[in-house]
Protein backbone atom coordinates (compact mmCIF):
# COMPACT_ATOMS: atom_id res chain seq x y z
CA UNK A 1 0.00 0.00 0.00
CA UNK A 2 1.14 3.72 -0.54
CA UNK A 3 -0.32 5.53 2.44
CA UNK A 4 -2.45 8.63 1.28
CA UNK A 5 -2.20 11.83 2.90
CA UNK A 6 -3.95 12.38 5.84
CA UNK A 7 -5.33 14.97 7.98
CA UNK A 8 -5.08 17.25 11.24
CA UNK A 9 -7.94 18.79 13.41
CA UNK A 10 -8.97 17.96 16.57
CA UNK A 11 -11.82 15.87 18.50
CA UNK A 12 -12.76 15.20 21.86
CA UNK A 13 -10.16 12.97 23.66
CA UNK A 14 -10.70 9.00 22.99
CA UNK A 15 -11.97 6.49 25.23
CA UNK A 16 -8.23 5.89 26.34
CA UNK A 17 -7.77 8.86 27.42
CA UNK A 18 -6.78 9.19 31.43
CA UNK A 19 -8.81 11.45 33.36
CA UNK A 20 -6.85 14.61 33.64
CA UNK A 21 -6.04 16.62 36.48
CA UNK A 22 -5.99 20.04 34.24
CA UNK A 23 -8.62 20.31 31.61
CA UNK A 24 -7.35 20.31 28.02
CA UNK A 25 -8.00 23.28 27.19
CA UNK A 26 -6.10 25.08 29.90
CA UNK A 27 -3.10 22.93 28.76
CA UNK A 28 -3.70 24.49 25.69
CA UNK A 29 -3.51 27.88 26.80
CA UNK A 30 -0.48 26.99 28.91
CA UNK A 31 1.45 26.25 25.44
CA UNK A 32 0.49 29.61 24.26
CA UNK A 33 1.52 31.76 27.54
CA UNK A 34 5.04 29.43 27.20
CA UNK A 35 5.36 30.59 23.53
CA UNK A 36 4.38 34.65 24.50
CA UNK A 37 6.84 34.44 27.38
CA UNK A 38 9.44 33.34 25.46
CA UNK A 39 9.38 35.62 22.92
CA UNK A 40 8.72 38.73 25.80
CA UNK A 41 12.21 36.85 26.91
CA UNK A 42 13.60 36.84 23.67
CA UNK A 43 12.45 40.99 23.67
CA UNK A 44 14.48 41.17 26.84
CA UNK A 45 11.28 41.51 29.10
CA UNK A 46 11.96 40.94 32.21
CA UNK A 47 8.52 40.86 33.67
CA UNK A 48 5.44 40.86 32.19
CA UNK A 49 1.30 41.42 32.94
CA UNK A 50 -1.13 39.04 32.66
CA UNK A 51 -2.21 41.75 30.12
CA UNK A 52 0.46 41.76 28.43
CA UNK A 53 0.40 37.62 28.28
CA UNK A 54 -2.96 37.87 27.52
CA UNK A 55 -3.12 40.10 24.69
CA UNK A 56 -0.79 38.00 23.04
CA UNK A 57 -2.54 34.65 23.84
CA UNK A 58 -5.48 35.90 22.55
CA UNK A 59 -7.39 35.70 25.56
CA UNK A 60 -8.52 37.69 29.06
CA UNK A 61 -5.91 38.61 31.99
CA UNK A 62 -8.37 37.29 34.41
CA UNK A 63 -7.90 33.78 32.35
CA UNK A 64 -4.00 34.21 32.77
CA UNK A 65 -4.18 34.81 36.03
CA UNK A 66 -6.54 31.89 36.02
CA UNK A 67 -4.69 29.31 34.63
CA UNK A 68 -1.25 30.04 36.47
CA UNK A 69 -2.92 30.05 39.54
CA UNK A 70 -3.77 26.71 39.41
CA UNK A 71 0.08 25.50 39.50
CA UNK A 72 1.09 27.81 42.14
CA UNK A 73 1.83 31.80 43.08
CA UNK A 74 3.46 33.69 40.62
CA UNK A 75 4.35 37.25 40.26
CA UNK A 76 3.80 39.86 42.32
CA UNK A 77 1.38 42.66 42.44
CA UNK A 78 2.01 45.83 40.87
CA UNK A 79 5.12 43.70 39.47
CA UNK A 80 4.03 41.13 36.94
CA UNK A 81 5.59 37.77 36.27
CA UNK A 82 9.06 36.89 36.39
CA UNK A 83 8.91 36.30 32.39
CA UNK A 84 12.35 34.00 32.55
CA UNK A 85 11.42 32.32 35.71
CA UNK A 86 7.99 31.98 34.17
CA UNK A 87 8.62 30.38 31.33
CA UNK A 88 11.13 27.73 33.16
CA UNK A 89 8.60 26.91 35.12
CA UNK A 90 5.99 26.43 32.36
CA UNK A 91 8.55 23.72 30.64
CA UNK A 92 8.85 22.00 33.87
CA UNK A 93 4.74 21.66 33.74
CA UNK A 94 4.02 20.70 29.67
CA UNK A 95 6.83 18.36 30.44
CA UNK A 96 9.00 19.75 28.17
CA UNK A 97 12.47 19.77 30.15
CA UNK A 98 12.99 16.31 29.38
CA UNK A 99 13.06 14.74 25.62
CA UNK A 100 10.84 12.53 23.92
CA UNK A 101 11.53 9.90 21.47
CA UNK A 102 8.72 9.92 18.93
CA UNK A 103 8.73 7.00 16.19
CA UNK A 104 6.78 8.60 13.12
CA UNK A 105 4.48 6.04 10.48
CA UNK A 106 3.42 7.31 7.25
CA UNK A 107 5.98 9.54 5.24
CA UNK A 108 3.20 11.11 2.80
CA UNK A 109 2.85 14.99 2.96
CA UNK A 110 1.60 15.26 6.65
CA UNK A 111 4.60 13.04 7.82
CA UNK A 112 7.27 15.13 5.99
CA UNK A 113 5.52 18.55 7.28
CA UNK A 114 5.44 16.99 10.64
CA UNK A 115 9.04 15.60 10.11
CA UNK A 116 10.73 18.99 9.20
CA UNK A 117 8.98 21.19 11.66
CA UNK A 118 11.66 22.73 13.80
CA UNK A 119 9.71 23.30 16.92
CA UNK A 120 9.37 20.08 17.41
CA UNK A 121 13.27 19.49 18.19
CA UNK A 122 12.90 22.68 19.94
CA UNK A 123 10.58 21.74 22.19
CA UNK A 124 12.43 18.00 22.77
CA UNK A 125 10.44 16.07 20.54
CA UNK A 126 13.16 14.02 18.28
CA UNK A 127 11.90 11.57 15.90
CA UNK A 128 14.07 8.72 15.89
CA UNK A 129 12.62 7.04 13.14
CA UNK A 130 10.51 7.10 9.89
CA UNK A 131 8.62 4.10 8.53
CA UNK A 132 6.15 3.34 5.61
CA UNK A 133 4.62 0.26 4.20
CA UNK A 134 4.93 1.55 0.40
CA UNK A 135 8.62 -0.27 -0.92
CA UNK A 136 9.07 3.07 -2.88
CA UNK A 137 9.67 4.83 -0.06
CA UNK A 138 11.74 2.63 1.85
CA UNK A 139 15.43 2.81 1.75
CA UNK A 140 14.68 6.55 -0.08
CA UNK A 141 16.23 9.67 2.96
CA UNK A 142 14.65 12.02 4.47
CA UNK A 143 17.51 14.17 5.69
CA UNK A 144 19.84 11.87 7.31
CA UNK A 145 17.18 9.80 8.08
CA UNK A 146 16.61 6.27 6.55
CA UNK A 147 12.97 5.58 6.05
CA UNK A 148 12.38 1.99 7.53
CA UNK A 149 9.64 -0.56 6.36
CA UNK A 150 6.80 -0.95 8.45
CA UNK A 151 7.52 -4.27 9.32
CA UNK A 152 10.41 -2.73 11.78
CA UNK A 153 7.94 -1.31 13.69
CA UNK A 154 9.01 -2.88 17.16
CA UNK A 155 12.31 -3.26 16.27
CA UNK A 156 12.72 0.79 15.82
CA UNK A 157 10.93 1.45 19.36
CA UNK A 158 12.46 -1.05 21.23
CA UNK A 159 15.70 -0.08 19.83
CA UNK A 160 14.86 3.91 20.01
CA UNK A 161 13.38 3.67 23.53
CA UNK A 162 10.84 5.39 21.69
CA UNK A 163 7.61 6.44 23.69
CA UNK A 164 5.05 8.37 21.13
CA UNK A 165 4.02 7.43 17.90
CA UNK A 166 2.76 9.64 15.33
CA UNK A 167 1.11 7.90 13.02
CA UNK A 168 -0.19 9.52 9.43
CA UNK A 169 -1.76 6.64 7.56
CA UNK A 170 -4.74 5.77 5.93
CA UNK A 171 -7.79 5.09 8.37
CA UNK A 172 -7.91 0.97 7.79
CA UNK A 173 -4.12 0.91 8.71
CA UNK A 174 -4.43 2.92 12.15
CA UNK A 175 -5.68 0.73 14.51
CA UNK A 176 -3.50 -2.30 13.74
CA UNK A 177 0.07 -0.15 13.94
CA UNK A 178 -1.41 1.58 16.99
CA UNK A 179 -1.74 -1.47 18.70
CA UNK A 180 1.89 -3.09 17.52
CA UNK A 181 3.88 0.29 18.75
CA UNK A 182 1.30 0.24 22.41
CA UNK A 183 2.31 -3.62 22.68
CA UNK A 184 6.02 -2.62 21.95
CA UNK A 185 6.50 0.26 24.66
CA UNK A 186 4.72 3.55 23.13
CA UNK A 187 2.53 5.17 25.52
CA UNK A 188 1.28 8.60 23.63
CA UNK A 189 -0.28 8.39 20.23
CA UNK A 190 -0.58 11.36 18.04
CA UNK A 191 -3.18 10.28 15.31
CA UNK A 192 -3.68 11.87 11.88
CA UNK A 193 -5.64 8.62 10.57
CA UNK A 194 -9.75 9.80 10.38
CA UNK A 195 -10.79 6.88 12.73
CA UNK A 196 -10.56 6.71 16.25
CA UNK A 197 -8.33 4.38 18.14
CA UNK A 198 -8.97 1.67 20.92
CA UNK A 199 -6.20 1.21 22.69
CA UNK A 200 -5.69 0.42 26.40
CA UNK A 201 -6.61 2.41 29.62
CA UNK A 202 -3.10 4.43 29.93
CA UNK A 203 -2.26 5.18 26.51
CA UNK A 204 -2.69 8.87 25.84
CA UNK A 205 -4.37 9.39 22.51
CA UNK A 206 -4.47 12.80 20.85
CA UNK A 207 -7.14 12.70 17.72
CA UNK A 208 -6.07 15.41 14.95
CA UNK A 209 -8.63 15.40 12.14
CA UNK A 210 -8.23 18.24 9.84
CA UNK A 211 -11.65 18.05 8.20
CA UNK A 212 -13.75 17.76 11.23
CA UNK A 213 -11.59 21.38 12.01
CA UNK A 214 -13.24 21.92 8.65
CA UNK A 215 -16.86 21.40 9.69
CA UNK A 216 -16.73 23.07 12.91
CA UNK A 217 -16.05 26.37 10.94
CA UNK A 218 -18.75 25.68 8.73
CA UNK A 219 -21.18 24.94 11.84
CA UNK A 220 -20.21 27.90 13.38
CA UNK A 221 -21.13 29.79 9.70
CA UNK A 222 -24.26 27.85 9.12
CA UNK A 223 -25.51 28.02 12.61
CA UNK A 224 -25.21 32.02 13.00
CA UNK A 225 -26.84 32.41 9.24
CA UNK A 226 -29.73 30.93 10.61
CA UNK A 227 -29.93 32.15 13.87
CA UNK B 1 9.12 35.31 0.90
CA UNK B 2 8.91 31.52 0.84
CA UNK B 3 6.24 29.73 2.89
CA UNK B 4 7.96 27.89 5.65
CA UNK B 5 6.18 24.83 6.31
CA UNK B 6 3.46 24.89 9.25
CA UNK B 7 1.38 22.87 11.61
CA UNK B 8 -2.00 21.83 12.75
CA UNK B 9 -3.16 21.15 16.23
CA UNK B 10 -6.17 22.71 18.08
CA UNK B 11 -5.94 25.76 20.53
CA UNK B 12 -8.95 27.11 22.35
CA UNK B 13 -11.45 30.09 20.95
CA UNK B 14 -9.94 32.74 19.89
CA UNK B 15 -11.00 36.39 21.02
CA UNK B 16 -12.77 36.32 17.67
CA UNK B 17 -14.86 33.61 18.21
CA UNK B 18 -18.31 33.89 18.56
CA UNK B 19 -20.71 32.69 21.60
CA UNK B 20 -21.93 28.94 19.99
CA UNK B 21 -25.01 27.37 21.02
CA UNK B 22 -23.46 24.24 21.02
CA UNK B 23 -20.48 23.22 22.39
CA UNK B 24 -17.39 23.01 19.97
CA UNK B 25 -16.85 19.67 21.51
CA UNK B 26 -20.04 18.35 20.67
CA UNK B 27 -19.95 19.82 17.23
CA UNK B 28 -17.02 17.66 17.08
CA UNK B 29 -18.70 14.71 17.82
CA UNK B 30 -21.63 15.14 15.74
CA UNK B 31 -19.06 15.52 13.00
CA UNK B 32 -17.93 11.68 13.87
CA UNK B 33 -21.29 10.52 14.15
CA UNK B 34 -22.19 11.51 10.91
CA UNK B 35 -18.85 9.41 9.48
CA UNK B 36 -19.86 6.46 11.70
CA UNK B 37 -23.64 6.51 10.15
CA UNK B 38 -22.36 7.40 6.53
CA UNK B 39 -20.28 4.49 7.34
CA UNK B 40 -22.97 2.32 8.33
CA UNK B 41 -25.66 3.37 5.47
CA UNK B 42 -22.72 2.41 3.10
CA UNK B 43 -22.85 -1.15 4.59
CA UNK B 44 -26.42 -1.47 4.31
CA UNK B 45 -27.77 -0.69 7.69
CA UNK B 46 -30.79 0.72 7.66
CA UNK B 47 -31.29 1.45 11.83
CA UNK B 48 -28.52 1.44 14.32
CA UNK B 49 -28.83 2.04 17.89
CA UNK B 50 -26.50 4.49 20.24
CA UNK B 51 -24.44 1.96 20.89
CA UNK B 52 -23.06 1.22 17.78
CA UNK B 53 -22.38 4.77 16.72
CA UNK B 54 -20.88 4.94 20.50
CA UNK B 55 -18.91 2.05 19.74
CA UNK B 56 -17.02 3.21 16.37
CA UNK B 57 -17.20 6.85 17.46
CA UNK B 58 -15.32 6.09 20.61
CA UNK B 59 -17.56 7.38 22.88
CA UNK B 60 -20.04 6.21 24.90
CA UNK B 61 -23.69 5.39 24.33
CA UNK B 62 -25.01 8.04 27.24
CA UNK B 63 -22.89 10.12 25.17
CA UNK B 64 -24.62 9.98 21.72
CA UNK B 65 -27.87 10.31 23.32
CA UNK B 66 -27.39 13.51 24.52
CA UNK B 67 -25.59 14.65 21.89
CA UNK B 68 -28.57 14.14 19.35
CA UNK B 69 -31.24 14.84 21.82
CA UNK B 70 -29.85 18.37 21.91
CA UNK B 71 -30.98 18.75 17.76
CA UNK B 72 -34.46 17.22 18.48
CA UNK B 73 -35.80 13.65 18.71
CA UNK B 74 -34.71 11.11 16.96
CA UNK B 75 -34.68 7.21 16.59
CA UNK B 76 -37.63 4.93 18.95
CA UNK B 77 -37.05 3.46 21.56
CA UNK B 78 -36.34 -0.24 20.63
CA UNK B 79 -35.64 0.57 16.88
CA UNK B 80 -32.59 2.92 16.88
CA UNK B 81 -31.83 5.81 14.81
CA UNK B 82 -33.08 5.68 11.43
CA UNK B 83 -29.35 5.85 9.53
CA UNK B 84 -30.07 7.47 6.37
CA UNK B 85 -32.08 10.41 7.54
CA UNK B 86 -29.98 11.18 10.69
CA UNK B 87 -27.14 11.49 8.45
CA UNK B 88 -29.12 13.38 6.01
CA UNK B 89 -30.47 15.56 9.41
CA UNK B 90 -26.78 15.65 10.76
CA UNK B 91 -25.45 17.06 7.61
CA UNK B 92 -27.95 19.72 7.67
CA UNK B 93 -26.90 20.72 11.25
CA UNK B 94 -23.26 21.02 10.45
CA UNK B 95 -24.06 23.29 7.36
CA UNK B 96 -23.07 20.63 4.99
CA UNK B 97 -25.99 20.36 2.55
CA UNK B 98 -24.26 23.55 1.31
CA UNK B 99 -20.75 24.25 -0.20
CA UNK B 100 -18.37 27.07 0.90
CA UNK B 101 -15.61 28.22 -0.96
CA UNK B 102 -12.44 28.41 0.35
CA UNK B 103 -9.33 30.45 -0.72
CA UNK B 104 -5.73 28.79 0.18
CA UNK B 105 -2.69 30.93 0.91
CA UNK B 106 0.83 29.26 1.50
CA UNK B 107 1.35 26.43 -1.25
CA UNK B 108 3.61 24.94 1.19
CA UNK B 109 3.42 21.01 2.12
CA UNK B 110 0.57 21.59 4.90
CA UNK B 111 -1.08 23.38 1.72
CA UNK B 112 -0.80 20.75 -1.02
CA UNK B 113 -2.09 18.06 1.78
CA UNK B 114 -4.93 20.34 2.38
CA UNK B 115 -5.58 20.83 -0.97
CA UNK B 116 -5.16 17.20 -2.32
CA UNK B 117 -7.58 15.75 0.97
CA UNK B 118 -10.61 14.17 -0.90
CA UNK B 119 -12.98 14.55 2.04
CA UNK B 120 -13.00 18.38 1.98
CA UNK B 121 -14.65 18.21 -1.56
CA UNK B 122 -17.13 15.70 -0.39
CA UNK B 123 -18.11 17.26 2.04
CA UNK B 124 -19.08 20.57 -0.15
CA UNK B 125 -15.57 22.57 0.59
CA UNK B 126 -14.13 23.76 -2.77
CA UNK B 127 -10.67 25.17 -2.79
CA UNK B 128 -11.04 27.76 -5.89
CA UNK B 129 -8.06 30.10 -5.74
CA UNK B 130 -4.37 29.10 -4.58
CA UNK B 131 -2.14 31.96 -3.33
CA UNK B 132 1.48 31.92 -2.42
CA UNK B 133 4.13 35.15 -1.79
CA UNK B 134 7.02 32.86 -3.43
CA UNK B 135 7.74 33.87 -7.11
CA UNK B 136 9.03 30.58 -7.28
CA UNK B 137 5.72 28.77 -7.03
CA UNK B 138 3.14 31.37 -8.37
CA UNK B 139 1.97 30.07 -12.19
CA UNK B 140 2.84 26.35 -11.11
CA UNK B 141 -0.08 24.08 -11.26
CA UNK B 142 -1.50 22.15 -8.56
CA UNK B 143 -4.11 19.72 -10.68
CA UNK B 144 -5.96 22.42 -12.80
CA UNK B 145 -4.94 25.58 -10.59
CA UNK B 146 -2.46 27.96 -11.26
CA UNK B 147 -1.06 29.28 -8.17
CA UNK B 148 -1.92 33.09 -7.85
CA UNK B 149 0.63 35.81 -6.12
CA UNK B 150 -0.69 37.01 -3.10
CA UNK B 151 -1.42 40.11 -4.01
CA UNK B 152 -4.19 38.95 -5.75
CA UNK B 153 -5.64 38.10 -2.73
CA UNK B 154 -8.77 40.23 -2.49
CA UNK B 155 -9.46 39.76 -5.93
CA UNK B 156 -9.58 35.58 -5.95
CA UNK B 157 -11.67 36.32 -3.01
CA UNK B 158 -14.19 38.35 -4.98
CA UNK B 159 -14.44 37.24 -8.12
CA UNK B 160 -14.81 33.64 -6.60
CA UNK B 161 -17.40 34.87 -3.79
CA UNK B 162 -15.13 32.58 -1.07
CA UNK B 163 -16.30 32.93 2.55
CA UNK B 164 -13.90 30.79 4.16
CA UNK B 165 -9.57 31.45 4.14
CA UNK B 166 -7.54 28.40 4.87
CA UNK B 167 -3.69 29.96 6.12
CA UNK B 168 -0.63 28.09 5.79
CA UNK B 169 2.06 30.64 5.75
CA UNK B 170 4.44 31.61 8.35
CA UNK B 171 3.55 33.58 11.87
CA UNK B 172 4.71 36.87 10.99
CA UNK B 173 2.23 37.04 7.32
CA UNK B 174 -0.62 35.65 9.02
CA UNK B 175 -2.43 38.52 10.53
CA UNK B 176 -2.14 40.83 7.71
CA UNK B 177 -3.01 38.02 5.28
CA UNK B 178 -6.13 37.34 7.47
CA UNK B 179 -7.17 41.30 8.10
CA UNK B 180 -7.02 41.43 3.95
CA UNK B 181 -9.01 38.37 3.94
CA UNK B 182 -11.96 39.34 5.67
CA UNK B 183 -12.07 42.66 4.42
CA UNK B 184 -12.91 41.45 0.83
CA UNK B 185 -15.84 38.57 2.00
CA UNK B 186 -14.05 36.10 4.24
CA UNK B 187 -16.39 34.93 7.21
CA UNK B 188 -14.29 31.97 8.28
CA UNK B 189 -10.39 30.89 8.68
CA UNK B 190 -8.91 27.83 9.39
CA UNK B 191 -5.73 28.93 10.64
CA UNK B 192 -2.28 27.17 10.74
CA UNK B 193 0.01 30.02 11.48
CA UNK B 194 1.27 29.39 15.17
CA UNK B 195 0.43 32.65 15.87
CA UNK B 196 -3.56 34.01 17.27
CA UNK B 197 -5.18 35.99 14.82
CA UNK B 198 -7.26 39.41 16.01
CA UNK B 199 -10.10 39.59 13.90
CA UNK B 200 -13.35 41.26 13.92
CA UNK B 201 -16.00 39.78 16.17
CA UNK B 202 -18.00 37.66 13.83
CA UNK B 203 -15.66 36.07 12.19
CA UNK B 204 -14.87 32.34 12.68
CA UNK B 205 -11.35 31.44 13.96
CA UNK B 206 -10.53 27.77 14.07
CA UNK B 207 -6.70 27.59 14.85
CA UNK B 208 -4.48 24.67 14.58
CA UNK B 209 -1.01 24.32 15.89
CA UNK B 210 0.86 20.72 15.75
CA UNK B 211 3.15 21.66 18.39
CA UNK B 212 -0.02 22.65 21.04
CA UNK B 213 -1.05 19.09 20.37
CA UNK B 214 2.19 17.08 20.72
CA UNK B 215 2.94 19.43 24.17
CA UNK B 216 -0.86 18.44 25.45
CA UNK B 217 0.23 15.04 24.72
CA UNK B 218 3.82 15.86 26.84
CA UNK B 219 1.79 17.07 29.61
CA UNK B 220 -0.66 13.91 29.68
CA UNK B 221 2.65 11.81 30.16
CA UNK B 222 4.41 13.34 32.24
CA UNK B 223 1.46 14.31 34.80
CA UNK B 224 0.38 10.92 34.63
CA UNK B 225 4.33 9.80 35.50
CA UNK B 226 4.39 12.32 38.09
CA UNK B 227 1.08 11.50 40.47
Amino acid sequence: MGFRVLYPGSVPPSVSASTRVVSESSVRRLSLYLRVLEELAAEGERAVSSEEVAARAGTTAAQVRKDLSTFGSFGKRGLGYPTRELSIHLRDILGLTRSWKVVLVGAGRIGAALFEYPHFRDRGFEIVAVLDADPGKVGTRWGGRRIRPVTELETAIREEGAEILILTVPAPFAQEIAERAVASGVRGVLNFAPTPLRLPAGVEVNEVDMSLELEALSYALHSRRCR
